[in-house]
């Protein structure tokens, strides 16, 4: 932490600065310049970060310099994570393509759809059984029956399965059936829930808050990994900006960021950034161009049919045509 | 549900819309332009909104002419809602100051806040029990210590209180003491939690949360009122845009925007939007100006040393003094 | 400016950073912590910005702890500035209101509302000669003989007035009418422009940019002052978020922000920040609550016919019933 | 347009929005629901747009079905433009990379810039005569001095160049010397240059705002479109948005969703949105995967010194390398 003291601070806030940092079991470090003295905090920062130094009198701007979460990140592992969900790892070269229909609205729609993405190559199956809804009037998503039916389908089609949490309290009931447990962009902060979710042995997705900076994204996975669970992949679905041509705006950029910062993978869900079924194609080529681990990606038989988010679902015939050119790429790409 | 078709669409792409419409037992209504074919489909829209109307051949925009709530919106009820907290009404002609720390942090703390405060002439106190903490390395509140503090302070000074519940499990705890329930901004999508929250009879304060549009947040409120408490004020604290300069940007705007589409109360939170302490002052007059219903101060007794947000605290000294200034708009705004 | 470097930098680095700030006539100053090197360079820091010192190896942040700008901010004049523009002052005690309709449409719209608000109290005359469109299909203004009808306006009714120019080459055209010329949103960045009306002698009105941060709002007034002008009043008018009710989200904010960092008058735009008719009143008091020197409103005598901006502009009538109010609150407030 | 009455509205009031459209020389066409009356104002969109009919009485809402710009849509145009620029043709196959430096520093660092892109395979030149910089202290560019390097550069090694222009009085200048000619993103809204752009020959690069919409970034093209100039090539560099990790967010949705709008090419800039030499390689691989038909790179021969955007540029062997990366996924693409 680094304080920068005011053109004209006096001695006795400089004192007051430095013995406030002294009480926090920290070292200054002053450097006195002809304008301004500034002053360096080393020691703990999570301690110093929550010290309200901007309000002592004198001072001018705190700059933080170290990260708010450390367990996530490259310094404290430099070498990439690698985690099994069912008969899947991520983190490793493999590119993971995870398909299936937002939400499971019933059983033969659901065994179509696996049996499609599972011929077509998925790496992995996707199925919503609890479904957060913006508007109460919306089809909240069929419950443990829905849970059942993806472990029928994974049984069938040997596909492991990742199905969304939203509640605490459903987290033992999900762990029980899922190989990979979501955090869907509107749980991202909800930190009851990713504390629950860290003292369980399943491995966990947690997808990016629509409002997220890539910095609580980590500090989000800091929560998870703090409790004891370390079996976790980022999945960047797009941000909220003033952009309406596409639901949210794909922040790509994230990929390579987040890869720097944290030795965990990531993901990219092109089907709910973008939100319209014409986009799928070129942002997974793009998710896989810029280095993600995978892609998650809506597929549903009859999309004019879906109860949820059938504008950006992609047909089984189309995800294979995609299954194609993604290894086209994934080859160009040494992946 | 407003369907336009493309330019060139078929006589069967344009049967096939009005069959889907019927369907979903609504009506059609054509409109043959020389350019265009338009459909209204007239109906109950929340069924509408959920046909992936968007992916049928020949269509090319589906505007959507209802809101997605109906409860809390002006049209349900157009007199203004009034509802009781405590010994409080909210929703009258009268402005409400509640102030108070951002987290109990001890029981001597919160009584000489709560006892200035109340001098000062704040209406209601506020207090944190439970905090959520963007780190997991912070100040997590004292839980129901800090509830059984508020309490004593309620019976001390005759100031009812509002607390904060993060998780659905404690929400019988918090309503067991506290006037109102306060629903932060990390949590305005939390739907399980507002679910819990709309069975229980003690009024809610739902925070808007900081990337959420008005509609959302309208939403979020029509969760609660459809499970059946009717007890919501509304409370505007600012959010994410480009701008650093202020930890949030306060939508000063949305408060006149939501009273004309609802006719819940609406708070304004300047501590949290600014971030600042010095912006407390001048964002409180703005919000009774633009027609709040009150706002929401921490106040602190000693900033310096505060566990949580002490950057945005003001001393009870300077919310006296700010008092004065109130009663002064206040008079000069007819409340 | 402060380089933070990488927990493992060789000593090759850091000697390479400090002669990189020695080269560019700084002077460094380095801390070494445990777990890390810092190092402060210190002298002009408009030289050491342009240094791209982030790229050198071993360094993982560069922080600046000075402003872009300086002869606009308070440290450079700690006493606020005042300006005159014909009979007006702006910067001291007086609210400035200042109306009439966006787009000068003809002689007897003009008048009609120069003599509507000049009734009811408004200190200056508002008035389009060229408007920006984001269409080009949209109407351009009248030009030269708009300045004209303007100038009639300010000789019968004593009102000075603004007007905007978007073309460095229209800049002595303007300036032989104006009494204040105003850069619009959309021209805050246009440095062309804003260097060409530093170089002549009216007072300049500075908009924000609907994107622009307030460190490159005052940068862009430091263009216009560094060339001699230093005659320059702000109006923020709202800036572009994720919100679609109102036009722009009115960072009101901005204004007490702004007045801590710089020394020159800010006002405030509630007619183009909101976009909407009913938003004009409340964001008029909200602005002078939160400490503005004045507002821009748009006055138009018949808003149904409007070739610009029809859906913002109130009635005159609604003009002189929102300056009983504007005379309320300012004595409250006591200007 | 569509304009949707509110629930209760009058007769009358029907009747004087019925008029207002008929006035405009539009077709008003009535449909009368249970609950609403729906007005389709069927007629030049151009017309109906300027009528401020959101204010009349008994209106709720006015949906504009049409789009704002003509003239550079798909409707207006299917096929995709293909224009060229001294050798080089944008909008077919070929994938366009235009490498250089941001600013032309001086003669030997610009040769030997060129020099080394051509022999990596770029197939145009960029860099910079004028600079639009936030702080009026920045390096501004060597102007024309800095056109006649490039044209040295650009008859030595065959590459024809690109060069932004800042001011309407330098189109004249700058077109005299350029193959194609860029409007940055801080002048996508400046009028006056556009419309000076439309009005010569040479092609023009249009660089999105990084604050502005699709809708606006093509109305923009449209100006320079509407005064003759059909050579247009569109470039996304970026929006703002509240992540602070990159520069600014490349929006690389807006490819696909511009190539299903508009029939002009669109390149994507990697250096500047991104603004870290790091991100440069992978976003510039998720740009042709995405669909764009070119890239633009800022290359420097020592970012340590140079003068602007040094962060961002990558050193010539880093762009030979990456022309590697990119022709293999090129080749996977089909391109």
């Amino acid at each position: 932490m680094i304080i920068v003291l005011k053109p004209g601070a006096t001695q006795a806030e400089i004192d007051h600065v430095v013995e406030k940092i002294q009480a926090a079991g920290c070292t200054p470090h002053l450097s006195r310049g002809v304008q301004r003295t500034i002053i360096g905090a080393i020691g703990d920062e999570t301690v110093i970060r929550n010290l309200p130094l901007e309000i002592l009198p004198g001072v001018d701007q705190v700059l933080p310099i170290m990260k708010p979460y450390k367990l996530v990140s490259r310094e404290f592992k430099p070498e990439p994570s690698v985690l099994g969900a069912g008969s899947v790892l991520f983190g490793g070269k493999r590119l993971h393509i995870i398909a299936g229909p937002c939400a499971v609205e019933g059983r033969e729609m659901l065994l179509a759809t696996a049996r499609a993405v599972a011929a077509a190559g998925a790496t992995a199956l996707r199925g919503g059984a609890f479904k957060p809804r913006t508007s109460p009037y919306a089809f909240q998503g069929l419950g443990e029956e829905a849970l059942g039916l993806l472990a029928e389908a994974r049984h069938r089609f040997g596909l492991p399965f990742v199905a969304e949490v939203l509640d605490p309290r459903h987290v033992e009931l999900v762990a029980g059936y899922a190989d990979l447990i979501r955090i869907g962009a509107r749980n991202m902060s909800n930190f009851p829930l990713l504390a629950e979710l860290g003292r369980q042995p399943k491995p966990v997705m947690l997808k990016r808050g629509f409002t997220a900076t890539v910095e609580e994204w980590l500090s989000a996975a800091e929560y998870i990994y703090k409790e004891g669970n370390h079996h976790i992949v980022l999945c960047e679905r797009g941000i909220r900006t003033f952009e309406t041509q596409t639901r949210n705006t794909l922040d790509i950029s994230a990929v390579p960021v987040v890869q720097a910062l944290s030795h965990l993978p990531v993901m990219v869900d092109p089907s709910h950034s973008g939100g319209r079924r014409s986009l799928v194609a070129p942002l997974t080529l793009a998710a896989l161009a810029v280095g993600a681990d995978g892609v998650l990606i809506d597929v549903h038989p009859a999309p004019e049919t879906a109860l949820v988010d059938g504008p950006q679902a992609i047909l089984p015939a189309e995800f294979a045509e995609l299954m194609d050119r993604v290894r086209a790429v994934a080859a160009a790409l040494g992946r």
